[in-house]
Parts: structure tokens; sequence; C-alpha cells
């Protein structure tokens, strides 16, 4: 099937305020409280009109208050005026003071720019169970606020503001054409640690210039965040604080309406290469981690086989191991796919690593081994799993498991 | 209640040549293919007479072939005469000649002994996806056959013959009297990787000297097999070769009979115990780890939610890392027990190390943090969960996660 549209990428740019309207900073007021006043830990995006806003969060029963707040401010308002982040701490597990915290925090936003409070979405990554340095964080908004702009510098700087454990910047900008309109989808994001499918510690901010209804974005962004952010795993763990929100401002004139089935399909797949692209930055930079691995499942008898074998597969310490030593062990693939207990049968399996037949219904096709090994001494490739039972299929970007992940993470 | 049964239990002993009517060998015969003849390899139990025998095996999908003839065998025949076991060599993932080769194991075993092909049980752990050396695996039983004896050096022979990456032999010996009668069961296990609940890549093979039905046997074992090695995990993974088998052969006067509830008591008691000292061994002894956690859930509304959140704390990399690191990580116990997504609500949570309060109502009592540090530097210690929910409660022994075991299993 043709496409009706045409789509344009570019990694590693300034981020939001490349599109029409918006404006960034990012800003240093040391929230870790070692005195390091030059890492920058606060991030603020503003649209200079209200924003058409959506957001994904996490489904982690223990939801951190930035969490709690911004979805009840999307519930109340279709528009939001601004995002503020800050890193350093995540305002998680800080019962009722950390609610009034995260509250102020957007009352204080709103103040300053001229907005409502539920206008202002608030997003916080960082430790868990310590109270936010309120008194900072509120000058690290100010002084954000004071150097707002859409130059490539503020773009940097709100996307470094964000990055915990992240090595870089993660930043993404998208230009679609279609029936001689154009249009933008630009992104930020920050993932490192605590990165399991259904949003695990990370952030991912996107803004467009499109104008469109909350109910038409809030289900786009579901589905592209579910193929992509829900499709990454790191080490498993969900976080309590995941967000990836939206704001659409309708500066572009662009309408992304309801009965233009041409212009959804454009803004969609914007959207989802919007997501893909950050959620594939995020896995390449997990923490301490050498290889990224495509783990894809066909031939499933329904979606959630396919889903459960590549979470299984995806998640076991063992074959996670195996691809940090190189080591082409189809065993743990096998034995992996097996305890997700979805009712393989080993007889029928075929698998692959990088298109190379690794077993043919179950059994290695030993004359590829030397291919295998140098295969999984990449720093990415894929393995396909075809169960030859169905035709549903599913696939999850995976990292490596490593001895430095183990010495990040021991903590004190 | 009072308990009807006196029960002893010991620890290290020479495991299943202990018990009256059972005879043992472990012997070597270099199945890894290095050379190695001095590794011991074949372990072989033989009952004098033909024993009431039952076993729980891996759910996993993929089950390794003498998993599906243990499986087949314990269905035609409600009695067994002998356990051949090998280590180095998992005979999984090996298609039909691998079924075979299991088959023929237990031809030729049954031929040695005198028994009938059914009657005898095989086990492999070791590599997936190789085929068994038959031709030395034969010679190992023959040679095994030859010495079988009840002498301690037998019994240490036999146990060690079953252990891959284990550091040292399993055994246990539990001693009941009730109602002025006696009897024993005895045990030996292998563990080490591949250890997630429910049955992970561990063997355990227990006797005793009691007469008791098939029927009656499988019950208690699978209830007992189920609060033990069902509750322990070192890294998440099961693997297709699990197996707990028990033979009782009645060789010491004692019947347990379904009419009589005291020796039915006595009996669980007495397996149960004898799995609960193997299945702590399994962990103590797991890959490169440093440490052993109880994980106890209370106050949960229902058992599943209880083992859900027993499961996500065990085996949550952040989680296992703090520990190997002695870091008193109490947000990253409660992201994992949000995320088994359960309904746990934050605000009723207590939370305690070694009975030291942590978290009340969700919130630290941070008065207590020097007593944390201190207890999570220990080489054991439990962590108590009150979701202050319902009256439900479930728990399960985790190892902590190190630098070491990613090293060991990075393979080649």
């Amino acid at each position: 099937m043709d496409r009706n549209y045409k789509i344009e990428t570019f990694e590693d740019v300034s981020g939001l305020g490349l599109i029409k309207g918006f404006k960034v900073a990012g800003a240093a007021c040391d929230i870790r409280n070692k005195g390091d006043v030059s890492r920058l830990d606060v991030a603020l995006v503003v649209s200079d009109s209200p924003a058409t806003a959506s957001g994904v969060f996490t489904t982690n029963d223990v939801k951190a208050a930035p969490v709690v707040v911004d979805m009840r401010h999307l519930e109340v308002s279709a528009k939001a005026k601004a995002i503020v982040a800050n890193s350093g701490n995540a305002n998680a597990c800080t019962g009722e003071r950390g609610m009034r915290d995260a509250v102020d925090t957007c009352k204080f936003t709103a103040g300053i720019l001229g907005a409502k409070p539920e206008q202002v979405l608030v997003c916080s990554t960082g430790r868990i169970g310590e109270f936010m340095p309120m008194e900072k964080l509120r000058s690290g908004i100010k002084s954000a606020a004071d150097n707002l702009s859409s130059s490539d510098a503020a773009g940097a700087a709100a996307a470094s503001a964000i990055m915990t454990s992240d090595t870089r910047p993660k930043t993404v900008l998208v230009n679609v054409e279609f029936d001689g309109k154009k249009f933008s989808v630009a992104g930020m994001a920050k993932g490192a640690g605590m990165i399991e499918p259904n949003m695990a510690t990370m952030l991912a901010f996107l803004a467009s210039d499109v104008s469109i209804s909350q109910n038409l974005l809030k289900e786009t962004l579901k589905a592209a965040a579910n193929k992509t952010f829900n499709r990454i795993t790191v080490d498993g763990d969900m976080s309590t604080n995941d967000t990836v929100l939206c704001l659409c401002n309708g500066s572009g004139g662009v309408e992304i309406s309801e009965s233009d089935a041409d212009a959804i399909e454009a803004f969609r797949a914007a959207v989802a290469e919007a997501c893909r692209v950050l959620a594939r930055k995020i896995v390449g930079d997990g923490e301490k981690i050498t290889k990224v691995v495509e783990v894809k499942v066909v031939g499933a008898r329904d979606d959630a086989q396919a889903e459960k074998i590549c979470r299984s597969v995806g998640n076991s310490l063992l074959v996670k191991s195996s691809w940090y030593g190189c080591d082409p062990n189809w065993g743990r693939l096998t034995d992996a796919a097996g305890y997700a207990r979805t009712g393989i049968e080993l007889d029928k399996l075929d698998l692959f690593y990088d298109g190379v037949e690794v077993l043919r219904k179950g059994q290695p096709v030993d004359g590829n081994k030397p291919l295998w090994k140098k295969i999984v001494s990449n720093k990415t490739f894929g393995i396909l799993i075809n169960l030859n039972l169905g035709s549903a299929e599913d696939s999850i970007l995976a990292a490596d498991l490593t001895e430095g992940y183990v010495n990040f993470n021991k903590g004190e």
C-alpha cells in the first residue's frame, strides 16, 4: 500500500524549540544538594498559545506525585501551556507533602507564565523517597523562565536538564508532507535505568505544530507509546514516574481532523516515528549496556503469546548475560521462550540471528555456527523466533546485562 | 496447636544411602568431553524393592527429554526401582534422538538392575542442545552399578555427581517419631543457575522408608515443593530439566495410610522439612551470590497478590543489585512491589528489615536509618512487607545479583 505522506527524520537536533510557537530552557539549581550548580536540572517547555495536550503514564501501583497531578490536570483541561520537569529527585513515595509540592510547582510556574495551574504539567525523575527542595526548584524554574527561547542552545539545555544517568541528550525531529501540507513533530527524552516496557523510568516530551482534538491526540499517543516505549527493556524494572507528554499548539496551520483519514494517517506515522527514535535512543543509552538486540516473535497464535515471549526472552538474565559475552547461546533463548508458558512447540520453532538460520524445527543448523558467533558479537543484531503456530507477531528492543550495570546500581 | 510428632533435622549428611533398603553410587565418565575422568557425573539411586514413586517437574513449555520420559514412567508405574542422573549434559532441545537416548538410558539401567524400564527414572542437567554421549554414559552407569552401597562415601559421591556449577553437595536427613513409631526422609539436590521458582534448573531426590500410596505421596510432594523449591529465586530463569523425585520403599515398616491423620501430618512435615533445607541450600549456593534474603509479604488481599509481590521484589534487578551493595534502598522495593500491579496502596504499606521499621504507612521512619544499613550488610536478612489490605501472605528466598554472576554467565 502506498503511503500518502512523505516523512523525514532528523536525530540529535536541538529539540522542542524547533516547533513554531514553542520556547524551551534549561536551568541549574542543585536539586541533588551536592553543591553542583553547573549541572542542569530543570527543564521548561512553553507553548505561546495553550496547546492540546495528552499523556501516557506509568501503570505502576506506586505513582509519583507529579504523575498523579498530571493525570488530574489532563482530565480537567484539554489544553496545556507548559511542561516543567526536574531531574535529581523523583518526588515519589513522598506522601501528602509530595503531592502538595507537585501542585505548588504547577501553581508557581503558572504564575510566572500567566497560565492556569491546570495548564501546567510537571514531571520529576531521580531518587525515590526524598522531599523536593522546593526553594531551589522555584529558583530554577524562575531562572529557566527568564531564559526561554527557540535557540539551539536552549533546546540542548532543556534536553540535558532532564537527564539522570543518561550519558547523552536524546532528541528527534520528524517533518511530514501530505496533500501539499507540512507539519512537524519534535521530541526529547531521558531514560537510562529502571527501563522496562510499560513506561519505565523514562520521560519523553513531544511537541507539534498541528491542531488536533484531545481525543484524537490521546489515541494517537497511546498507540505510538505502546509500540515503542512499551517495547523496550533494559532491566525489567518499571518506574513510578514514567511519563510521555505531547503538546500540539496548531501554530503550523495544519488541522488533523477526525474526518480526514489522510491527515490522521500522516500524524500517526509522525508521532510513531518520533517515539520509535526516542525509544531506541533510550535503550541504546541504558545503564552500562554494550548491546541492543531486537527480539522479534512471529507465527504466534495471538498477540498475547508473541508479547509474552518477547518479554520473557528480553528480560532473561541468562540470555542478557550471554549477549554481553557474545555467546550465541540458543539454548537459553529457547528456555526463556518456553518458560513464558504460552504453549510453544519446540519441534515447530525456527530461530534466526540476523536472518541466519540457527534452529530449524527446534534443531540446530550447526553448519551456520561460525556465522552465529560473528553476528552476536555485533553491537546490534536481531533475533527472529518463528513459532509456526499462527500469524501474530510482536517485537521488543532489549539491552544486554553487564557487570558494569550491577556495579553501577549496587548503591552506597 | 501441639504437634503429634517429633522431628530432627541433620544437614550435610551422606544422603539417600542413610535410608534402609537404598543404595547409591557416583561415577565418572567424562560426559563433558573434556578428558576430565575424575569429575563425577553419573549418580545412581537404587531401592532394594520397588518403591512408591512420585515427581514434580518443570512447567517450562520446553521440557527436556528425561522430564518427558519420567512423566510417562510415573503414569504407567506407581513404583520405581532406581533413579539414574547425569550432570554435564541436559539432553534438552535434542529432538527425537534425545528422546531415544533418554529411553535407552532407562532400558540400559533396568537391564543391569533386573528391573522394568518404566521403573527407572532418568534426570539430566548441564548444557542444553547437545546430544548425550551415550557410550560414555553407559560406561558410567555400569561403573556406578558395580559400586552401589549404603556407605557415606557412596552417598557423598552421588551428591557430588549431580553438581554443575554448585560449589558444594547438598544433602539432608529428617528423622521423625510419632505414636512411638519412627521413619526417615533423606534428600540430595543440586542448584546453582537458572534458578527461579516453579522448578528452575534444579534436581532434588528424596527417599523414605515409609510405605505410602502413590496418590498420597504425589499430593505431599507437590505441596512441599510448592512452598519450598517453588519459592526460591536466584536469577528468575526457569530451566527445561527441573525435577524433584521421591521414592518410598516401605523398608522401615511404618505405613502412611489415608485413614491415619497423625501419620499423614508427620510425613508431610518431614517431606516439607527436607525440601525446605535443600531449597535454602540451593539459593545459598546460587551462582556467585553473596546474600540470601527472605522477602515476606503479609496483609495481602489474597494469595495471588502476596505471591506476585514476592516474585516482583525477589526478581528485580535493581533490588538485587542494591542488596549486593548493602544499600537499604527501600524506594526500589516499593517500586518493584508497585509494578507487580496488584493494586497496592502505598499509604497503607509498612516495611521492615529484620523487624526494624523502615516505612510506616508508606513514609520512611528515618530515625532507624543507621540500623537499616547494618541489617542489609548481613549475609542473610528478612524483608517484611505488610500491605494492610487483608490477611493473605507468602514468602520467597531470593539471592542478590552480583558482577560475578554476569561474568560467570557471559559465556564463551
